[in-house]
């Protein structure tokens, strides 16, 4: 007899089926016993005239028959059950799952993050999670990118000297890649438009809610762009392929976590730093936005475009790493962006220096850069690229205030297990 | 006027266009100048009564009339031309990237990646593995997986400990994942069925042609499995989906190449590692199979059943990792399996340990492992999963005969960059 998945027993009201999860709860009344099972798909209950001997989170397979009922999770339930335990015996969780919510702290629901993460609220976020990859890689292969696959080991500090982690590498000293930066534009001289889903590494000295050692950037780069609108156009569907995978392919999720999800336009607005400063009511001479600013700048997006996205374009030259590309007309700011979503920057973008002798007039050292430097000697056509972190995304999403809520297994200052 | 791409252009007779690209050859004869541009979908043929100006690898935008031409390539050229340079002085490229193949060694070629991998034969084969990737993730949604992604920087490693990355993490010692094994077992009690495409590092003190100090890894990991051969059948279904997504969105590639792909059986032969022995002439009481024995199986395993894939199962115990699961009939075997693909063991899996009191059985020391056991302390089905190396996948399919002609940047004993 071969399995039926928990949330489509009640298709088989009247028949034998076979059915294999973990004990979600379990209830002996007096003359009775109800046992929640739990699979990937959802929950199904199961009715015993005696105690089952089986404790939560136990493995079992079930063997019964259907019958509706109007009390039992989707209106059927397995009665006349033979039940196989199939792990061995098993410790009691540090927390009841059954529950609507964990009743623990945060760092206790990490420090057992194995176990917290079968909470259905918990694994939601992650179906959320992984939709939207889904959503962002379709949405770029349709407009002709192709995956990649780059070093997380290099030999030179990829966006700065600091926060970066150091590796024994073979006797000599290398780094782990702090993103695909010089990468992904070296290959827009092979693809024209990449892209890259991968682990990243900051050696983040602050203890934040909103930064970890390691996340997961959704990257890409593409060349033969006018200017860095071209890059916020590509942008704008890859959100948008996210928003849609997300609706398709993980709307149990949506619904169990009461997430609203947001509309793209079709031209996200957008605000140049300076105006946003005033916006924000910020000093003008301010070189980069506060959190705060961030949090008024959505606010004021949402008020005045109805939008829940807004792009900041042109930041101060100073504040941007060394490969972005000037305002030709104010060469004090860039060509660059950050996607703002619901209050907090989602994504960094710009337009790249393309031109060799624009590099060695930014680098006081090319020396340590002459691996990355040789694409731009041998032709590179105007291009940009963007870099969006997953993790933070889905957070806003569902609301959770740390991005540690949202990181299956987190690397912090403090945390290296599980 | 919006861009034409190259291979488009012969649907343009008769039209004036825009394409953009870079100067892929230059010829300049007495009386006419030829210029083949290269973009990202293939090349196209400018001609101009003089000469152009601009050098091999230039990046230039030209607006011109399409015209038939049977010398042509793709049978149309753009005459009449307008040429605008997008990319400042170029460097004359290391080798002739027009020439048929790189007239280069192996270690300049990899030297000069970013350029190298401009020529369309070494560009091909990395479509190739972005279309795999593609038809592994679409063969494992479609049956239930969920995509996940885990820390590359962990406590303890993961398989052995020798061959592993340390790092400084804040002050602590800490590893580069040489797999995602733990985590990836975890979350079966999360989701069921799980997969990552990510990077793995092994500090590989041999300088071999096929191991790398990172590689791409597509791992998979299921619940509720019988036995191995659960775990077979899905890699059956991935590999079929890798090549089916090859056929569909690599075509050109694999035409330019001479790529002939192969059939994956619908069920794919399979040979106890005791009758492997047998078969390969080698030793019975070897506890491995040599490099040679892999070879002589896949000629057989083409011969006998017309296969260019065959498991191997059953290896001994001694030779797998402390995770793995015996058979129950003949414990010194296990549950386990590699898959052999045109000479080379392709991929590893099996059925892993589940109970708790297994691992404690094991482990002479489980308190390294105290986050990874936590999962199976509190209820984990049966299960088991594998691992396929994305880059020795490609270099058997384009018939590379070194793994570092199928990856972009490769990273070993003696290379750190580009």
């Amino acid at each position: 007899m071969s399995r039926v998945l928990a949330t489509d027993v009640p298709r088989h009201v009247g028949a034998r089926v076979r059915v294999a999860g973990w004990v979600h709860r379990r209830r002996e009344l007096k003359s009775v016993t109800f046992l929640v099972l739990r699979d990937r798909s959802g929950l199904v209950q199961v009715v015993l005239p005696e105690p089952a001997g089986v404790t939560e989170e136990s493995v079992v397979e079930v063997e019964g028959l259907v019958v509706a009922s109007d009390q039992a999770p989707g209106g059927a339930e397995i009665t006349e059950p033979a039940i196989t335990p199939l792990s061995g015996p098993v410790q009691a969780p540090p927390f009841d799952l059954y529950r609507p919510n964990l009743s623990a702290t945060l760092p206790t629901i990490l420090d057992n993050a194995p176990i917290a993460l079968r909470h259905p609220r918990h694994r939601a976020g992650f179906a959320i999670t992984a939709a939207s990859v889904a959503g962002y890689r379709a949405a770029l292969d349709a407009l002709g990118f192709t995956e990649v696959h780059t070093p997380k080991i290099v030999a030179t500090a990829t966006e700065s000297g600091a926060n970066v982690f150091g590796i024994d590498y073979f006797g000599h000293r290398a780094y782990l890649a702090q993103s695909p930066q010089f990468f992904k534009q070296s290959l827009v001289g092979v693809f024209e438009r990449v892209y890259e889903v991968g682990p990243v590494f900051r050696a983040e000295p602050h203890d934040t809610t909103r930064h970890l050692a390691q996340y997961t950037s959704l990257d890409a780069e593409l060349g033969f762009i006018a200017d860095h609108r071209d890059v916020m156009a590509v942008l704008r569907e890859a959100v948008a392929g996210m928003v849609g995978a997300i609706r398709e392919r993980a709307a149990e999720s949506v619904a169990l976590l009461g997430v609203r999800l947001p509309e793209v336009p079709a031209e996200i607005p957008a605000v140049h730093f300076a105006d946003a400063l005033k916006v924000a009511g910020a000093d003008p001479d301010e070189p980069d936005l506060a959190p705060a600013d961030e949090r008024a700048l959505s606010e004021w997006a949402l008020r005045t475009y109805d939008s829940e996205f807004l792009f900041v374009t042109g930041y101060p030259m100073r504040k941007r790493p060394f490969y972005t590309h000037p305002d030709p007309a104010r060469p004090q700011y860039s060509n660059s962006f950050d996607l703002l979503f619901r209050g907090v920057e989602l994504v960094t973008g710009g337009q790249r220096l393309h031109r060799y002798d624009d590099y060695l007039a930014v680098l006081a050292d090319p020396e340590p850069y002459a691996g990355y430097l040789a694409a731009f000697r041998h032709g590179m056509p105007p291009h940009g690229g963007f870099a969006l972190g997953l993790e933070r995304w889905t957070a806003r999403l569902v609301n959770a205030p740390n991005i540690r809520q949202t990181t299956l297994f987190p690397r912090d200052l403090h945390r290296l297990s599980p």
